[in-house]
């Protein structure tokens, strides 16, 4: 099924780097690999899915666009994948997006609604269009078409490199920890962990609970993964996931410094709890063979947090 | 004679990647390649040189080791180069050196000698450790085996893009701009240009008058390229070099961020010395297909200017 996926998306996407460095080896005691989605089209993975969801269209619906609430890098990726494939696609964006962000979607072509901040807010701005437009609703990460096409990257890197032991993706929505379960599923291959934030650690409380627990507060810099669960991609993680680790803000910032020193790469926070979570638990990890995805780039230069 | 040196020292060293970018060539109205050295072993070029000089002893001398003084990343350079090369090096290094080098170069197998910051200091600790241990002196720039070295950077670049109009690296020292000069004029290749700071300008005043100026002051950020040019490197930068252009500390600053913000990738502020001049000479570049060196990525996430 990724397979397929793959083979369907691959024109519209980058096959996206794999870094290593003897350094981060030396200091983990392990073997990492790191899959460079920060240098993939429009900045992170999120092209993946959304381009997956557009090409699973029919002509009909192709017709109508697509419809979607993003602040960031989900935006960028549906504006792109619907351009690339010439179809209309509407986006609903906090007034308090990032300029970088907002400017790079209008760059590709979408239209652009306006509203506050709130997710109630951009959910009934939403609805608003799409019951003009009747445009196609695109979910970030709880959509199973967007799940798929986030699973392409574990592929990409698990085919790619021999005898990986393990793989390790960022948590927020959930999309792409849920696609990579999948495509592990699909190859019978490596163990699946998911590094979350201590800050917003609604997904380990769910595997705690089996109900899909909230975050009361985000308190933390990995903006990407702020958000929640969802219940298309929370029965794929709990059947397949191998644990998730939990990470503190501050070893987000180091590790983040870390791959920028080391690697010489620009990663986004959430990008940097992978090898938060490598760091955290050596022994666990010590001498296996790990593959992590760096999940995107698309950084504020003006508020680093070093 | 460049390819032959690429060819000795090609098993000590990484071809570095060559990026582009969309929305940089939009920018700038031509077609740019940034040749990457900043993921290059010790995050620079100078690996090259210094694998070259080292390369070129015979066995007696070899069995003296070598010996330089460098703040920065010629250290890394020499003391990897020797390391590989099983010889021993002795690096005198100002004692404001940054941790970062300092720990990065004692890693490597080097002896470190503290000496104060100032020119006197270090070339007489250099003597002085010449005088006791016969090695071969090693100078990052104006030397003709690191000349050679360093060219064959532009050699790869060249070889590697098809139809390139212009090269255009960083000045400082005058290794890099006098090796690629070599490079292009061996290959009939490229026109060549040189980037450097309004604020160490001595390259561009010592081409005016035809003798080697110096730099009253080098107050610029880019601090690989405050050194002054040499008796070796200056008359072959005479000779081949089309133009020298000169950018402000802003200009410096400014497309550094668009190269971290736009490739997602770390360099250090000298390389952005080169994207500079082009986004300051449009008119002069546009259309052209330009080969753009990035020296390398050894920056001080703790001193940011952004």
């Amino acid at each position: 099924m990724i397979a397929e996926v793959l083979q369907r998306i691959q024109p519209f996407i980058h096959q996206s780097p794999i870094l290593t460095s003897r350094r981060i080896n030396d200091l983990t005691k392990a073997t990492l690999f790191f899959k460079c989605e920060n240098f993939q089209k429009t900045g992170s993975f999120k092209i993946r899915g959304a381009t997956n969801a557009i090409l699973t269209l029919n002509q009909e619906e192709r017709n109508k666009g697509v419809v979607t609430h993003s602040s960031g890098n989900f935006a960028q990726a549906v504006a792109l994948a619907a351009k690339l494939n010439e179809i209309v696609s509407h986006i609903v964006m906090p007034r308090n997006a990032p300029e970088a962000k907002r400017s790079a979607t209008l760059g590709y072509g979408a239209k652009i609604y306006d509203c506050e901040s709130s997710i109630e807010a951009r959910e009934s701005k939403m609805s608003e269009i799409q019951d003009l437009t009747k445009a196609n609703e695109l979910h970030p990460s709880n959509q199973i078409e967007v799940i798929y096409g986030q699973g392409t990257c574990a592929y990409e890197l698990y085919t790619k490199v021999q005898g990986l032991d393990c793989i390790i993706t960022p948590v927020g929505g959930g999309g792409l920890v849920a696609g990579t379960c999948l495509a592990m599923q699909e190859l019978k291959g490596a163990d699946v962990y998911g590094a979350e934030p201590m800050e917003a650690d609604d997904a380990f409380r769910s595997l705690q609970t089996g109900i899909i627990e909230r975050n009361e507060s985000v308190n933390t810099i990995a903006d990407g993964l702020r958000t929640n669960l969802g219940n298309v991609n929370f029965p794929i993680i709990q059947e397949h996931i191998k644990e998730i680790l939990l990470v503190s803000e501050e070893q987000i910032i180091s590790s983040m410094k870390l791959i920028w020193a080391t690697l010489k790469i620009v990663v986004e926070p959430s990008s940097a709890t992978v090898l938060a979570a490598v760091m955290n638990n050596k022994e666990k990890f010590a001498g296996k063979r790990i593959g992590l995805i760096l999940s995107g780039g698309n950084v504020d230069l003006n508020k680093l947090p070093f």
